[in-house]
């Protein structure tokens, strides 16, 4: 059987008793090591699960996945997955290769950064769809995220971006070579997702002599290593949060309705920039 | 300190090791006992925790919460939510009126239904707003969660629908007596829901010649149960599912973007009635 496993967002205390007592029992343990992290390292993981863990790429995962998979019915396969299993496609694809093959799956949830977002007091049945803000370079500046924060604005819905985390990615040079070489880690910072959203603003008042849906003076909420003990929230303006740092990832950034409930601001008002 | 801690969705061992942990040290423990259930009661969970737990009624949060709430600064207190703390917004109050009173609070994430819902196979970031269908009743048939189905569908996104749960529900007659008595518990199930929505789009189809954006050959997706040993998924046409019986609660029903992804069909295909 195949077991995927949610590990939620801070250490390896936030596993859940199932997903616990599976692994103990699992012949292999896979940690999907290219889509988030925990607070915590592998070898604390190993030592807290008691047992030894292989790393799972996105190479591995996206192109060798049937290498992952139980190689009869009596083997039981553990892919632990940071957050709720269902957060990332690549990991559906995973799921579907197991049931072509007949191999029984089941599924451990946990929380995700979908839901654990909440904790800065905006209501999650008011956030509309969630956008990824990619890392920007020379040559691709993609803005198509701007237009879905401005359509939930406009129905007064709130918009979780999720930002940009480059793990383990192969150099552009090294893709042509037999041997891969890696680009360091990035993620990216809320003040970097501000700095974007600034530039989008900006170009989009040249064009147009509109009153602005999303402005600089909008509040906005940044969240960094949501579920971890070293949880930051800070509510302050777009432009002010171009400036801010929240320290080490993984960040968030929050842009919310134009109207708050009472409730939601009393909240908010908690993480205002003092 | 106030504790609020997340169950997830299905029985006792759904708890993480750090919530199991907190429980285990705190001087009282609330379980908060109308907004959801679990697959187990209340006596399995305080076997499983080994702590007497106090259960926590609409009431008893909304109208006399400060009694929940820690007496000092050394008493630490638990409450229980099914799900993730965040999931209903009365929680949002509670953690307020402690930190007015400058108690310190302390959250522990786990599943929702928000995004466990992803083991249909549907992609969570094509999820736009999600909506809550009431049951109604001959003076009250509201209709308005109908109009934001329809806007996340003419985006192509998929919409959540939460169906409405009694619990404890005072008794009309009851509320002028000084004694309450309560109604029996309602669960709406999806062929309720399907049945509402329906009746709804037969309304519409009248008032309007314009092409409809649901219909009765609609593909919908009930799930039931989700996070437990019996969970069901069924994907069947809006019209089918009105007569289908998932069994037990919880139920909720997914109103499907009109074009899915390669992989999302593929997936949901494994959970089309045969």
């Amino acid at each position: 059987m195949l077991h995927v496993i949610g590990l939620g967002l801070g250490d390896s205390t936030d596993i859940t008793v199932k997903g616990l007592e599976i692994i103990r029992m699992c012949d292999r343990v896979y940690l999907e090591s290219y889509t988030s992290i925990l607070s915590t390292n592998l070898k604390d993981l190993e030592r807290f699960y008691g047992c030894s863990i292989l790393e799972a790429d996105r190479e591995l995962v996206e192109s060798n996945a049937d290498e992952i998979l139980p190689k009869d019915e009596k083997e039981n396969v553990a892919f632990l997955v940071v957050g709720d299993p269902f957060g990332a496609t690549t990991h559906s694809d995973l799921i579907l290769r197991a049931r072509e093959k007949d191999i029984k799956v089941k599924i451990v949830h946990n929380s995700s950064i979908l839901t654990a977002i909440g904790c800065c007091g905006l209501q999650l049945y008011r956030f509309g769809e969630t956008v990824s803000i990619p890392y920007w370079n020379n040559d691709w500046q993609p803005n198509s995220f701007y237009e879905k924060i401005i359509s939930n604005r406009q129905r007064d819905l709130h918009t979780l971006c999720l930002l940009d985390i480059k793990i383990k990615e192969p150099t552009i040079e090294s893709i042509a070579k037999k041997k891969k070489e890696y680009m360091p880690s990035q993620f990216m910072s809320v003040s970097e997702a501000a700095t974007q959203l600034l530039k989008i603003i900006e170009e989009k008042n040249e064009e147009t002599k509109e009153e602005p849906v999303l402005e600089e003076s909008s509040l906005v909420v940044g969240l960094a290593r949501v579920g971890w003990d070293n949880q930051r929230i800070i509510a302050c303006s777009l432009g002010e949060m171009a400036s801010i740092d929240l320290g080490p990832p993984l960040h968030s950034l929050i842009i919310p309705a134009i109207n708050l409930h009472p409730l939601e601001l009393e909240f908010i008002t908690l993480y205002k920039c003092k």
